[in-house]
């Protein structure tokens, strides 16, 4: 297969045109027992009547029947073939805190835990306030300030999280997980998973070992866990590939994150979908492309939440006029995987997606959900297709051929 | 493109859920002067139950437009790309009939002809008995043991076919057909299409004149063609690659050869589909992964038979009780290809698919035949992408990505 976003980017042309893409974080989902999906549920007057004017379809994130992460879900929205550019977690929780990432750099999605004669028995330390870790953190970043020859710098997260940074020579980032998985199970210590990361694997280790001392009087954040160790991908920038100045507007870090690892300008934004679309309107002239991530439809996917799910797609309904009043010419809401309320987790469903533009085949929907976009005027699609058609009813792209 | 199964490989994980991939062969059809398909026809009050709890779609085998043969078929749904594993039809036909194939050898699917004055007159020699032409094959065993320094054995199949196996050094499998493939025209030797191939071209033809000498006596049987010439073909693991315990219920030579070639385990079972289903039974606790064959929606659509295909559907309908009572997390019902019954042969046309677990988006479908297929939640996907869907409404495939 040839390589889509390169032939996209070799027809990119400038146009004078506004793109909002909409990423409702696993919005699509399957039939609960009153034989609706949140979608189907949800009164969402505005999105359905954008439906009778759209294309509709759905999106294979990955691949048929892969659940995808939120990196490689995001990825493929944003035109990146998901399986070409693999990014660790560390990396996207580092970038989504604000953490300075460089090319000696390896960084850990890090949290707090607590053990017990060397048993995880918590692996969330009892889920602490984003205050009280910080301030352990902090301890952390006093006590320990390198392992041998490698500088160790720690960033507080939300919760019980954390980012762990090693900045020093020859470091590698094929480490296993240094974390049980599951409660229960004895504390483990990262492998290296090629020879060339052997020394990282040591460094880590004694770091590990090292936490545990300087917290050993804690009565719950006494231990941490060390996921994702990444350093930093280089992958081609968004805003050169498709000539669009980008702008994220995001509420949780890890998608501030992948947004910026492609070279999309961060925007500070608030808390809620209402505030998102403010942003969006205040920022309104300085970019061509706009990614708005609403990340609760998927947090209460990931709760087995129904209603609050239901209510997520509402909240959204509800705050779109103060964006469709901008009038993008490009306007898709979509989501980058399901994340099923059944499943209390990320899925493999197809993905639901909704384009509007002034040169849509409309006409053919009556609504925004699953099943109508299963029957949609785009059919079903691979996510890394969305860029395609976004840019060209952006009128962005040139004639391919004579 | 990536290759597909490597990556599910690679997201395997283990499960204790059971799966039942039922292959009616050349199941999907055209409608004829009645306006419907034969499964349109056909009253099938439980495949229609299951398809409104199911998710639907449609397959292509190969590429839009290609008809493929029943191994590509089969290889595709059980996920291995068709185009990159191509497989003569005489290793199919050698493994089905429990011959013992080797690295050193080379196998055809041969069959009785009649010939007069160098003129296949009939290429199926009046379609003698099992029994009759295996009287045959023992006479061409006892007369013909080699030529030259390549060892020759004879194998008995159904009723005009055999199987032939040459055993020798450097023999190679790249040699044109030794058939006329119309009657009324003349006997054809096999051509060698690589040089390496020149040898075992040699060999095969001297074979052919040997066989014409010996069965010069016989009235009917008197002459051999042989097709598909292949040497046994190293292919994935089944079992490995989807850490799945496969058990294959096949009443034809063919289906079994292809299940065996991948590493399914072979279980005897009986001639109808009722006895298919009772034989899945038995052995239910044995295994993960069911692959259950039904031939005859094929072979009545190879004759042109609409009424016997309508009924051939409607029996596995009568007996679907018997598998549904067991059970199963995932079950699917597909075909290998579509048979329209109005070009009495295989086609491109795409395959009805039908997908049954707890995580299906149910709801849109009413029926299981073409038309609520082609408009199904799943869409139109390739049958390569089948496994993908399979593995994860079995929960055996972990997240791709953070």
């Amino acid at each position: 297969m040839y390589d889509r976003q390169q032939l996209l980017s070799e027809l990119v042309q400038a146009a004078n045109t506004k793109i909002v893409l909409l990423v409702m974080d696993g919005v699509g989902d399957i039939p609960a027992e009153n034989g609706k999906t949140p979608l189907q549920a949800a009164r969402k007057p505005n999105l359905d009547r954008l439906a009778k004017e759209s294309d509709l379809g759905q999106t294979i994130p990955v691949m048929h029947g892969i659940t995808p992460g939120s990196g490689p879900g995001h990825l493929a929205l944003f035109g990146y073939d998901p399986v070409k550019y693999q990014i660790g977690r560390g990396i996207l929780e580092a970038l989504g805190s604000d953490v300075p990432v460089g090319e000696k750099d390896v960084v850990a999605r890090a949290n707090f835990a607590t053990i017990r004669e060397n048993i995880v028995v918590d692996r969330r330390a009892g889920r602490p306030s984003t205050e009280e870790s910080s301030k352990v953190v902090k301890k952390l970043a006093k006590a320990i300030q390198s392992i041998e020859d490698v500088k160790v710098s720690f960033y507080p997260g939300k919760e019980h999280r954390f980012v762990v940074k090693l900045t020093g020579e020859e470091l590698d980032d094929r480490l296993s997980d240094a974390d049980p998985q599951k409660e229960g199970k004895p504390f483990v210590y990262t492998q290296a998973l090629a020879k060339e990361a052997e020394k990282t694997a040591l460094i880590v280790n004694k770091l590990l070992d090292e936490i545990r001392r300087v917290l050993s009087d804690e009565p719950k954040m006494n231990c941490a866990l060390m996921r994702g160790f990444s350093k930093y991908p280089k992958l081609p920038q968004f805003p050169e590939v498709y000539k669009l100045k980008a702008a994220a507007i995001a509420t949780y870090p890890m998608y501030r994150g992948i947004a910026k690892l492609i070279g999309m300008q961060i925007v500070q934004t608030g808390n809620t979908v209402k505030e998102e679309f403010e942003t969006l309107k205040q920022v309104w002239n300085d970019y061509d492309f706009f990614y708005v991530h609403v990340k609760k439809t998927d947090s209460y996917g990931e709760d087995g939440n129904y209603e609050g799910k239901v209510h997520v797609i509402e909240e959204v309904d509800e705050a779109l006029p103060t964006l469709l009043e901008l009038k993008p010419d490009v306007f898709v809401v979509t989501g980058d995987h399901s994340t099923p309320v059944a499943l209390k987790a990320h899925s493999w469903h197809p993905v639901p997606l909704m384009i509007h533009s002034r040169y849509t085949r409309r006409g053919l929907s009556n609504a925004f959900d699953e099943f109508e976009c299963a029957r949609g005027s785009l059919g079903t699609i691979y996510a890394v297709d969305v860029m395609g058609l976004v840019l060209a009813h952006a009128l962005r792209l040139e004639k391919f051929g004579a």
